[in-house]
């Protein structure tokens, strides 16, 4: 099974779409393509709570604000996946995520050795040589998935193309800092509902469900279902995620509390 | 064969396939995850409008804006398929249409013998532990499409998970009222297009093919194709769901004819 | 495999899908269903770079403005493809890149020999029986991709339902103009980035790259990649279709150029 994710919108997740059922015919799901346009650390948010609950796959990850620039292509190594994207970060909240309490591993991949002979973009050559410097996703990324797919989770180190480095560009999520009187954390993400997503722990709630609690200064009610408010009113709940959520119920949480993914979150009780 | 529908937008859907993925090899296809935005009634219109044209399946549905209340997981079986999602009515109109002139059956699925102790919301259990208050469609309703799927639509009714009710929340969509000088409904729902889908049914027009109507009091052309008046004009059409339409050619129905999902239509002629 | 593209937003795309799969165990695969609504020649730019990375295939097509009108319902055979949608011109641009050297063929779908009486749109039957004047996607194309798909690209002209003609809608994407102190071109689509693709080949930024060009009078940086401008910056590139594209590092180009699908470009040096 291979996995796509993209913040590509249209068209240009079917061009991945061509290469890979040109090169394997392993199960593709569409994870998603509308991650947040070059948004590496809200997409890599998305992806540690998505693809854990996915069976042993090769995860295609393409947002990569630095195509066609030096960065890397990477391909990590976690438990029984494998994540193959850009080398900005983007797959590692989720790799460690999946790998749990084994260690990941990352490779690069080596290109090196295409054939500059070939210009057709949709030869079926490995490793690929980039007919673009604005399309890794076609052109790298996914002959890489493939390959890595057909080779195996546990046996695509064998091709040499992948070559073991350490040397890559990490990315964590912030901490918030909680103490006795409230939390100070940030957005990570906001959904299509509107409902705004933070790094601040659920369990800090755990006291104050059914009660209130100020975030930015303005009280809100805390409670655990999003209807367990009138429409219109905001509520402070848990999210699916296990984190703090900032929402109303039936309307659009960004827009009332005014945090956009990025901004700062004071929870105070 | 599972189907998916729900209002989710980005990201939580691939959740739903994951957990999906993890349970079946059952072929997953996307009906569509932009219905509206926890409009339960406009999302039981389509649904009703294209889960017929299905093969015998499993359809998963979740526009839920009641998720983590106290509302019920439901199973509804219609003839060869079964639809599962919350008891909010949004299954019933597409289940009858799917059953024809067989009764519908439904059950409540009963969580109760979840082993309150898996805490881990990827453990493939069943019945499973809600995790979230926010994300019953990854943490229930996922889990029930599966077991569905595995016990099949003749038989999981063996399951003592899923127990007959007929306590269900109904959902009629409106009919509208016609006579000698016009019809006076609603509007059901809004396409991508713009198109004003209305609960009139395209009978009335029969009559007036070729020649105008009022809509809200305007005059507009009553035509069988969009491309039958010119671009940019109103169109009063019959839809493929056999209902009055307000269309624009290359235009938009819903701003031009100022009529919403839910807004009153009175055709006149 | 059928490959579906369309302009339908949501929720029309899965009833064609439910007509597929009542008809064809076809593995199925989404290209698109939001390119630009009722925009033929900028979706038929889309096919023709990304249809030609897919196996060979049945491709249906429905960006259809004129449907229910007299024009034909088509089927292109292109090398070991086959395109299946209206006769507008959508289908030409990406089977003749297909076939690459070879001609392309096309034949009209005769819907006349189907049965009247059968009223029900989820009938299986062939050759269909349109049941609407507005959603042939559904009523039409659906039901012969299935049948093209049944028959095999090499077989399905047995079925005397199709009908060779040469008598269809052509459409071929502009050329620009050339000359020793510049090019004057259009923009043949914006993609979900902003960035303007123009029918101008990249090849003329071959003497330019690192160095500035005008754009409709604006000095603008000519680079390889994106991030080789600071963001918020313009650049020229070359686009993974190997034309010229006008982007905004981390921006959108469409706005700050100020150029939209079918604008006047005239890029000089």
């Amino acid at each position: 099974m291979i996995t796509l994710s993209s913040d590509f919108g249209c068209a240009y997740p079917a061009a991945m779409k061509g290469v890979l059922l040109s090169r394997t015919d392993a199960r593709l799901v569409d994870v998603d393509h509308e991650f947040p346009r070059q948004d590496v650390r809200a997409t890599a948010f998305w992806l540690r709570e998505v693809l854990p609950f996915f069976p042993p796959a090769v995860h295609l990850v393409v947002v990569d604000p630095g195509v066609g620039t030096d960065r890397s292509a990477l391909v990590v190594r976690a438990g029984d996946h494998a994540l193959v994207g850009p080398d900005n970060g983007v797959l590692l909240p989720a790799a460690r995520r999946i790998a749990a309490d084994t260690p990941i591993r990352t490779f690069e991949v080596d290109y090196d050795q295409a054939d500059p002979t070939t210009a057709d973009p949709t030869a079926v050559t490995w490793p690929p040589r980039p007919s673009s410097s604005t399309f890794h996703g076609r052109d790298l990324f996914a002959p890489a998935a493939a390959r890595v797919h057909e080779l195996g989770v546990d046996g695509f180190e064998a091709d040499e193309a992948f070559s073991p480095t350490d040397d890559v560009v990490d990315l964590r999520l912030p901490d918030p800092d909680i103490d006795d009187s409230g939390a100070l954390g940030e957005a990570l993400a906001v959904d299509s509902f509107g409902n705004v997503i933070t790094n601040i722990p659920g369990t800090v709630l755990a006291d104050h469900l059914g009660d209130h609690v100020k975030v930015n200064g303005v009280w809100a009610s805390t409670r655990q279902a999003y209807d367990d408010v009138d429409p219109g009113h905001r509520v402070v709940t848990v999210g699916s995620h296990g984190n703090v959520e900032l929402a109303v119920n039936q309307g659009r949480g960004d827009e009332t509390f005014g945090v956009r993914a990025g901004g700062r979150v004071r929870v105070t009780w």
